[in-house]
């Protein structure tokens, strides 16, 4: 029911922000979760709002990292349920992996209505009793000891910079999903993937479909965090020559 | 009751995040209004979270034309009441200019709450009828005839550029306040002000009170809204030329 006039110039962005603030309304999305999404239409807009090549790139490894790992884990908060609930639901058939959700404002309300909305768009989400296996403080070290705790992969979208640096530490290769590439979530993962999450998932999502589709014996590549942060920083400063024309 | 561990590296911004979405329980502000804030963070990250040089002349600048102005008023709505109601309080003692309640997404409670937020910290609010004065569709439009309908220069923080636009076509001198240097609200300002808003405001205020206490006849001061909006790109630039060493 948006007010919002359809000859506004940024109605698309507008309408999505609005989208997020009903799911905020429900508690699906913590309010707190709603400024983290502006962060991220800022970065986006200063990528053009696209996939940048190097990005892609970034998403093809993370396809061969998800099909190598011996136990993938997916973990879900309220922001990437909100906008990706379908595109994690077609990230998992294509590469077989758990889906845990994992709230940094948690509660049992919340943990069920992000497990109701994840189910309803077909994801299959493990339950089940959790124990602070990960080396945080609060109840953000939460998680289930034969999914995460156990997990050789994790693939965080939109996750803390805190947090990605625990799963690091804990001796987990972790994928990210963030358009900030200079903030800690980005520097500290293994495989940083700078995009928006609703493009990123669907480009791992095929490529895993692609290697499987070849018969290709899929090994664990090596990655390079470091080249996909710089040619993320480096697009930006492109954008920006440009932006004032 | 923040559960927010103070051992979190980003804990200010967190709380700041946080005290804003009290803001939102209560109705100041909207949730969309919680999404730009977010925007905000992301490009006040990219200028190390401080005031340009740039940015201090254009406040500086911008006290000028407050005080050469015939009918100054300061358009304040949801977001900058909630971070800023001291700061434009001390402003509009140094200024003079009426301060008037303009919100995007407008209801009678929202404009109450904001005017009682604004009025506990001792700003003096202009009330009254309001009619659809700026060509916006919806009730983006509505302002006080003889309040920003009247005005020859207004103050609009943290202001959508649709908005900023409308105000400039009426032949207004618009200042704005907002990070983002390449969106249309800072492209369209008679003046562009590329700073945090809590920063900003005192910053003009100090100005205002040093031009008074300095006896000058201040006069409207010639603007080039270019040079700020390329000064703070470039700001940018290099900030993130070394944003991974």
């Amino acid at each position: 029911m948006s007010d919002i006039p359809a000859s506004h110039p940024r109605y698309k962005s507008l309408i999505t922000r609005e989208q997020l603030a009903g799911y905020a309304k429900s508690g699906v999305v913590s309010m707190e979760g709603l400024t983290s999404h502006g962060r991220g239409e800022a970065f986006d807009y200063l990528f053009g709002e696209k996939t940048s090549a190097s990005a892609l790139e970034a998403e093809k490894l993370g396809a061969r990292v998800l099909l190598a790992a011996k136990h993938p884990v997916l973990s879900i908060n309220g922001n990437t349920a909100a906008l990706a609930a379908k595109e994690i639901a077609q990230l998992q058939k294509a590469s077989g992996a758990e889906v845990e959700v994992n709230l940094f404002h948690r509660t049992d309300e919340r943990m069920t209505l992000v497990t109701n909305l994840l189910e309803e768009a077909g994801c299959i989400v493990s339950k089940g009793p959790v124990e602070r296996c990960v080396p945080l403080p609060h109840a953000r070290g939460l998680c289930r000891p034969d999914g995460i705790g156990s997990a050789d992969v994790v693939l965080v979208p939109l996750e803390d910079g805190d947090r990605c640096e625990a799963l690091v530490s804990m001796g987990k290769l972790v994928i990210t999903v963030d358009l900030n590439p200079i903030d800690r979530t980005s520097k500290t993962a293994t495989l940083p993937i700078i995009d928006e999450v609703t493009r990123a998932l669907p480009n791992i999502a095929l490529e895993c479909d692609r290697l499987k589709a070849s018969g290709e014996t899929v090994t664990m590549p090596e990655i390079d965090a470091r080249y996909f942060l710089s040619q993320a920083v480096k697009d930006i400063q492109e954008f920006l020559s440009h932006a004032l024309d």
